[in-house]
């Protein structure tokens, strides 16, 4: 357990960073510069995140609302709970100018690009919950792709947010959750191979 | 017309441009990196480009592959025939780097964000065209929000480039379209406003 002072220090450093990252970006990210901007002794830094990566990836986990897995009985009312505190939360959040910059740094720099697919699979644990107890109820067939199911439903939020860079709002969402709901139930009534449709 | 030794060097400060993005980013980018990655002068750069940003813009246009917009009598067959040719020029394109710099740019530079702005209206532009002929055959109802039709059909794509950065593969792109096409004609179907269902 920390103490409460090295945690008030990593508290003002995860926030230094996260500032500089909106700022610069995750690749022009220095411990130096988390140093001076929150008053946090470098030494104290290395001793919370002995790498640069493990820095970054906190300070990215930190800027994300956690939401938490709804169970509210349906596909339907999980979804639009889990995305629903999301759109309430978009306006506040520093994630939508951290995020891009993460992708950029993962293309380039192969350590962030491993930080951004541990991320990744986190960040997408709660919708494959969300699908396996609709499966169990039979809202859902059993043999779905897992990367259709996730783009399907996640893919038209992060396109909006990161292309349009502007906040998600409830109606989008509930236009996009209707489209992929339904498009993936209605796999179910086919319930044919792909290859013979 | 360009003349052909100005099309030659329009053609080498591109290429050294779309290479200087992809190795340093969108925001780290300057005319004198690419006169002299290019060897062409930056007097010539400046004629050709008077602002960055536009230099930027013709880049990213540059990197796309142009795919034109299909016409195949279906939604289903023009939409497959669409993201086809991007899947089978994913593997070589530099656009899966290109595209995160800019989006990470775009937020810190409202130049660039316009110039963003911009690419996503002309990017979108076939969608909406295959989307307005499969309204007029009666394959999707006439009222549909574009923006939720432009995210269902282009977002999961989207999503699995820049989360994964994953060549997109065509099983993945099929499941994606099953999804939409299914959903949004579901939404025909039901053919009733949103908040009554």
């Amino acid at each position: 357990m920390a103490r409460p002072r090295s945690e008030e220090a990593r508290r003002k450093a995860l926030t230094a960073a996260a500032d500089l990252i909106v700022e610069r970006g995750v690749g022009n990210l220095t411990i130096e510069e988390v140093a001076a901007r929150s008053g946090v002794a470098k030494t104290t830094i290395y001793r919370h995140w002995p790498e640069r990566a493990t820095l970054i990836l906190d300070t990215v986990r930190d800027s994300f609302l956690h939401v938490g897995t709804p169970d509210t009985g349906s596909l339907r009312g999980d979804l639009e709970a889990f995305f629903g505190r999301m759109v309430r939360a978009d306006l506040s959040g520093q994630v939508g100018q951290i995020m891009p910059s993460l992708l950029d740094a993962a293309g380039r720099d192969p350590e962030i690009g491993l930080l951004l697919d541990q991320l990744t699979l986190e960040r997408q644990r709660p919708i494959l919950e969300i699908i396996s107890r609709a499966q169990e109820r039979g809202e859902l067939p059993a043999d779905l792709d897992t990367r259709v199911v996730v783009g399907t439903i996640v893919g038209p939020i992060v396109f909006r947010k990161l292309a349009w860079r502007q906040p998600i709002d409830a109606a989008y969402v509930k236009g996009c959750l209707d489209v992929a709901i339904a498009g993936l139930a209605s796999l179910s009534r086919q319930n044919l191979p792909s290859a013979a449709r």
